[in-house]
């Protein structure tokens, strides 16, 4: 039997300690693929690279393991992978993360390592994004391996159904306070206040995007619920926009 | 009674002709205020701008209407004209596009234009992207007009339900050819063969994004099938990710 194919990737680039911690929490599931973006590419969303030629150099930082840095957004990178390094192979697993703070709610449709997981299941890949409640440099991911690693195996093994991604995040807990996984689905929810103004050094008026994150609901069947009580949260999540209850034929069509 | 207040934004940027023929056809129905980008966005996705600064200019593009340039994203310009610019009124309806080219099936998520519109349909603005089959800088957005106007007349007069986002893409055809709308779901569908590779002057190796797109299925609810059968489609849409049917309580937990 081939050993499983795994393409790792993420969205605050090719040094990451979170990135190295998803590495090192899959490898003993197949040959790992390290594709990454050479810089950090948070908030990109689900940005393409349409203007400018991309860059895909070999880079070892991961020992034993085929690493590149690629010069575009996380979407690029799977899709180089796929694309130019991957090629007829088949990739058996796209892991992306692990993300330094939460993606979940509405936050999957900024970030750029959903978006890498989600590029990876448009093209039929069983993809996972993982994101730690910790914006820390030094963030502590060990207590998050282990579920890093059941829940691959679990997509690994063939068992998802009805989806092929899945949204992932996990609290910043001690091992022993993690309660356990909730499956559940994104919670609705909204920036506020969300610009700090300044005057540059030339006297030119600037706005910088920060702001804070506010839940509409309170739900206990939402992600948010699940994290703020001590779960690891996991959104089967696709990428079909569609409000299919909203889908009314002919409703416009007497107007015109 | 109050005049009604149009955002009107883009991601070709402030200069694009669609963006005219957009403000051009929805001025009549309130005051329009738009904020577009200083440079083409195609592609950005729903990106936001945390790591540096944003710019805000007013500019002098269309004759009677308050007008900005934004360094950002289109997305970024959503949030600059509702924090920034408006602050405490309300926006009645944003409007983005008018987009060169298809933002049908999966290029919802690649597309500025509709996430410009999905950002303000996430603050609970009711939204329309707009998007007409044609690339050329010459398009001919006439009889696009007609549609834009009715869709965003229908929008503003409070007759959405059940979602505030519509992702409306109009043939590439003269006016007595367009059949009319249909109400559908996003197709599914994928890129395919997406790089050009080439040596640069300094004789380093690029790739640069290219492919086709290919429908993965042939089914008349879609807005694929509707494009190609000359009618505008007309995408009921949200934010929300999650794939209901695959949310299982409990799936994992004993795998643990």
């Amino acid at each position: 039997m081939n050993r499983k194919l795994i393409l790792v990737t993420n969205d605050d680039g090719i040094f990451a300690p979170g990135l190295k911690a998803l590495v090192e929490s899959v490898s003993e599931f197949g040959d790992v693929l390290v594709v990454a973006p050479d810089s950090p590419q948070s908030g990109m969303g689900h940005a393409i690279t349409i203007q400018q030629p991309l860059r895909l150099n070999k880079v070892d930082v991961f020992p034993g393991i085929e690493s590149y840095e690629c010069s575009g957004t996380p979407a690029d990178c799977v899709k180089l992978a796929k694309n130019i390094l991957v090629k007829n192979k088949s990739i058996d697993l796209c892991v992306s993360g692990v993300n330094h703070g939460s993606n979940a709610s509405v936050n999957i449709l900024y970030s750029g390592t959903l978006s890498a997981a989600m590029e990876a299941s448009i093209e039929n890949i069983p993809s996972i994004g993982f994101s730690l409640l910790d914006y820390s440099f030094q963030a502590n991911f060990e207590p998050a391996k282990k579920y890093i690693k059941s829940i691959s195996k679990y997509v690994l093994d063939g068992n998802l159904k009805e989806c092929n991604l899945l949204n992932v995040n996990i609290p910043k807990l001690e091992a022993s306070e993690i309660k356990g996984i909730k499956i559940c689905r994104q919670s609705s929810g909204v920036w506020v206040e969300e610009f700090q103004e300044g005057i540059d050094p030339r006297n030119v008026k600037y706005y910088w995007l920060t702001g804070k994150f506010v839940a509409n609901e309170d739900s206990h069947d939402t992600d948010l619920w699940a994290l703020a009580n001590g779960y690891v949260s996991v959104v089967p999540s696709g990428h079909d926009l569609s409000v299919h209850k909203a889908i009314l034929p002919n409703i416009f069509i007497q107007n015109i």
